[in-house]
């Protein structure tokens, strides 16, 4: 990459260590972010710095937020009978969204990888463990991991685990996706829904 | 958008308003940047908070830079009779990637734009005016705005005011990208090559 002064490198390379941010990307991000006035580049790093100050994981339910317990865990009209068990903060607010979702959460911050050598302590596991012991309410766990290989080990550990305690352990079910033409779909989609097809 | 802590929100709010950044990259880098260790974040930061204190206007040629003059303007063995008008100091960049033109730069940081009432004040064509009544040796100006209604307004305008200087203006050549199927050109691209068809 040619002439540019050594600050600017250097913004350069930090937003491109950012998810989705590639070198040219960064590059506009860089030149747009010199060109602020001083009002508009002061809270775009007071929002990164208030943002870390304030969030904290949920005590409960490990999703980001800035008062413990979450306004999802606090709130008196959720079905707390049901946890539906996500990899990242940013799946809740997918099945937030959705509206058609009442029950708890509980975020795993990560999946169990062994090829990344990612093992279980680098999730929440063990407070979801805990969690479930303290409330024996709790009658459902919804494993909503991804569908991949990573996603799918952390699955059938969580229902290894959880067999003895007598707990629904259910997953999202894989196939294929509404609106979607059967002759686009992938053969692992294809095979997966054929394997789980319903009785109509 | 569903649930997610006011401080995230104004996170969330403040990396949508970047270049090229939509709801859900911003939501993935927010989540990322809260993920980050102390010093990442810091880095981050920091890179701004840097990069904005350093970096100022090269007194000649207007670039971005952390030195004044500017590494370009500063460098002996640069072609100094030639001058490159570019919109931004990525442009710059672009043209130093090639290694094929050795002259000097300068930087509009914008275009003339009536529709949306940029005016020649926005730019720093009074600066480049300036520069090149007090450097004589500038024979040729070669305009590289971009080839859409602005930048063909501003390199228009420059012609017109430079013309009794007795300075060569010139412009990029438009038409056929190299490499490119005449199938696939679009009628504005394929009647700009016909028109500066060139003799074989």
């Amino acid at each position: 990459m040619a002439r540019y002064s050594p600050s600017i490198q250097n913004l350069i390379a930090q937003l491109s260590n950012l998810p989705g941010i590639g070198g040219k990307s960064a590059q506009r991000i860089a030149f747009h972010i010199l060109a602020m006035d001083d009002q508009t580049a002061g809270d775009l790093t007071d929002s990164i710095a208030t943002a870390r100050r304030n969030t904290k994981r949920c005590s409960c339910c490990q999703n980001f937020t800035d008062s413990d317990p979450c306004p999802v865990c606090s709130d008196p009209m959720r079905d707390r009978t049901t946890v539906l068990v996500v990899e990242t903060p940013r799946d809740v607010s997918t099945f937030e969204r959705m509206h058609e979702y009442s029950g708890l959460y509980h975020v795993l911050h990560g999946v169990f990888d062994p090829m990344k050598s990612k093992s279980i302590q680098d999730t929440t596991i063990s407070q979801l463990l805990r969690r479930l012991s303290e409330h024996s309410e709790i009658t459902e766990v919804i494993i909503a991991t991804n569908q991949n290989a990573e996603g799918n080990a952390t699955a059938l550990y969580l229902a290894r685990i959880l067999a003895p305690s007598g707990i629904n352990v259910t997953r999202l079910a894989s196939g294929l996706p509404m609106g979607s033409d059967i002759e686009f779909a992938d053969d692992l989609t294809l095979a997966s829904a054929l394997k789980g097809r319903v009785q109509l």
